[in-house]
């Protein structure tokens, strides 16, 4: 094999990029060098950029260049109900929903005892006293429908129940413009079990 | 949208990248900055390091960190036979086929007269310096079965012929309007192997 160490590098390189096997990150150095490496610069420098000055929100875990994100800043949201998700990727989700105007809480994770990922990895306490802030009155569990997800969603409802706060489950049916036809069965027979009065 | 906007740059950086929309770069920023902040600095390091430091062999045109290549500098090749390649990803095909043990040269594209590419932007120039240091005998012309592959072949067997150097096409035992970089290896030895004589 002819190739360069340097170019071996950034291959071996891209493949941290997820769902990017040899075959891809090759195609991928090769344009990069061949077609975009003003492209390529600004990459690298955004990662180095990102790498360096996003932290964690203090008040709601997200990511963020300041102390506290803007939208926890945001004096038009409600401060009265808490969204708690598991990754920043569901609270953009959330948001881009745009039915959803109060403020959220991101776990940085899931409970998964069989990756070892259990209580005190997903620091729980910081959650705890983000909601005895004396203005959260509801707390709504927005954690993923998965098994991980389910069982970080019943720990923390143990939690807070306790505390007087009252705790909501985001819905779980039917996607909106959804098909039976289209629909794991799964989801069915969960959709039909919690089927609403009318 | 409360996103930061170092995390906005690098979403939209990771776009530089083939076959990357929106939705993957914003997956790919959230497992850097999650999962993998190490493999992230080292992703940076690596397009910073291949942009200052690889640049064309002097010989064949593919990149190397070094004046000449590798592979035109191995003594255990056949310096009378030269494979006439469009990409760098092209040449890494064949060796991998290991079916041929002589000299490449890389054109870094190819004949595309729709996209304003002709004989002066591909620099022929510097392949018809390449064949008259008195070694090569053969000129095997492995450009891509697609039109402009073959428009490119064309071109080059006709400024090849009148200088009495044997020029042959790699066998057209590729699928039509394949590329050289998506073919299983086996199939790309035969088509070496029946190569025609032009």
């Amino acid at each position: 094999m002819s190739a360069p160490s340097a170019l071996d590098q950034l291959v071996d390189a891209l493949r941290v990029l997820p769902g990017v096997g040899p075959k891809s990150a090759q195609r991928m150095a090769f344009h990069l060098l061949q077609r975009d490496q003003q492209g390529a610069a600004s990459l690298a420098e955004s990662i180095q950029h990102a790498l360096t000055t996003l932290k964690h929100c203090s008040r709601c875990n997200t990511f963020t260049e300041h102390d506290i994100c803007n939208l926890c800043l945001d004096s038009n949201r409600d401060p009265s109900v808490l969204c708690v998700v598991e990754m920043p990727a569901d609270l953009l989700m959330v948001e881009q929903a745009m039915c959803f105007s109060g403020m959220y809480f991101v776990l940085m994770g899931r409970l998964s005892p069989l990756d070892g990922i259990g209580p005190r990895e997903i620091n729980f306490e910081r959650l705890l006293q983000r909601v005895a802030d004396g203005a959260v009155r509801e707390v709504i569990l927005s954690t993923n429908y998965t098994v991980e997800g389910e069982a970080t969603a019943h720990y923390i409802a143990e939690l807070l129940k306790s505390r007087g706060l009252k705790v909501s489950r985001i819905a779980r049916g039917l996607p909106v413009g959804g098909e039976l036809e289209h629909v794991d069965p799964g989801t069915l027979a969960q959709a039909l079990l919690e089927r609403k009065a009318l």
